[in-house]
């Protein structure tokens, strides 16, 4: 569980980030910062920063904020009631990030799954992302990324998202549970 | 009709707004900015600058950068195929813009129509933008957006974009047409 001791300080960490990035956030959104720290306790190692700027029924829009090395886990977006899952593209703005998608198994990978996570990691095909550098992701394709040793920055634009209906590799990782304010 | 050298100037100008807002681009988004004069050959009036990252049937996101007064002229995007229009949501990420919807008419606006092209404008109720602000417009609902004295560079949330099917206030603009390479 996320303490408040522990969402305070990585809501201020966070702010520091978009302020590098040179982002500009709302004082209601530097209030709201979201911490998905997914049940693990770990939030250096597992865990991620978001900003929600909108979230309709058809779009939304995000900015992630990945402290150095921390790792978003690997997981999908299924269809949901016969739409197709979220499609997302990640835009990184601000440092570096390593995505990692279904595919040939990258040689020499910049990005490896978090010490003691291996094995809820099983995607090998790496796309580094620096500034300017974007993908996107078709509905229901399993992914996980991870931040460089600077931290990364990256939009998120995509179809509605539904965070309680991803389905995670770590069978543990409960998604309803796994953001927190 | 946007000569290349109007084109040229307008995308180099365009990229220094976007660097000035610490926005990355690739070198390959650098290459392909649009330009859109809407047919006017006044572009410092009437025109926008844009980065489109991804535009697929589900969801869009562009950066649209605005010079110091340039003004998007008002339009609206219609349902298309029985799917609503589409919707979009305006970030204002550096300067200052004024939007203009439906609704009540603001008094003392910091925005007011373009010179000349006043006929053209009918919504008179201001939202103004300042970095970190955002609106986000319902499907089919007329509007337009004019930059402060110093340039606006706005990111842009949306579902597909369909340029080729907004109707815009004047009848001399075809949308088809308003977009040039």
């Amino acid at each position: 569980m996320l303490t408040k001791v522990v969402y305070e300080e990585a809501r201020r960490r966070a702010l520091e980030f978009l302020y590098r990035a040179g982002i500009a956030v709302s004082d209601a959104e530097k209030e709201n910062i979201e911490v998905a720290e997914y049940g693990k306790g770990d939030l250096d190692s597992i865990g991620l920063e978001l900003v929600v700027y909108v979230n309709t029924d058809r779009c939304c829009a995000k900015e992630l904020v990945l402290f150095p090395g921390q790792t978003c886990p690997e997981h999908r977006h299924p269809a949901v009631g016969g739409e197709p899952g979220k499609e997302e593209t990640f835009r990184c703005r601000w440092g570096e990030a390593y995505l990692f998608v279904p595919g040939e198994r990258s040689e020499n990978p910049q990005g490896k799954p978090p010490a003691g996570y291996e094995k809820h990691f099983s995607c090998e095909h790496e796309i580094v992302l620096r500034p300017g550098d974007q993908y996107t992701l078709e509905p229901d394709t399993l992914h996980w990324f991870r931040a460089g040793p600077d931290g990364a920055v990256i939009s998120e634009f995509s179809t509605k998202s539904r965070d309680e209906l991803d389905i995670y590799t770590d069978p543990q990782i409960v998604a309803s549970q796994a953001r927190t304010l």
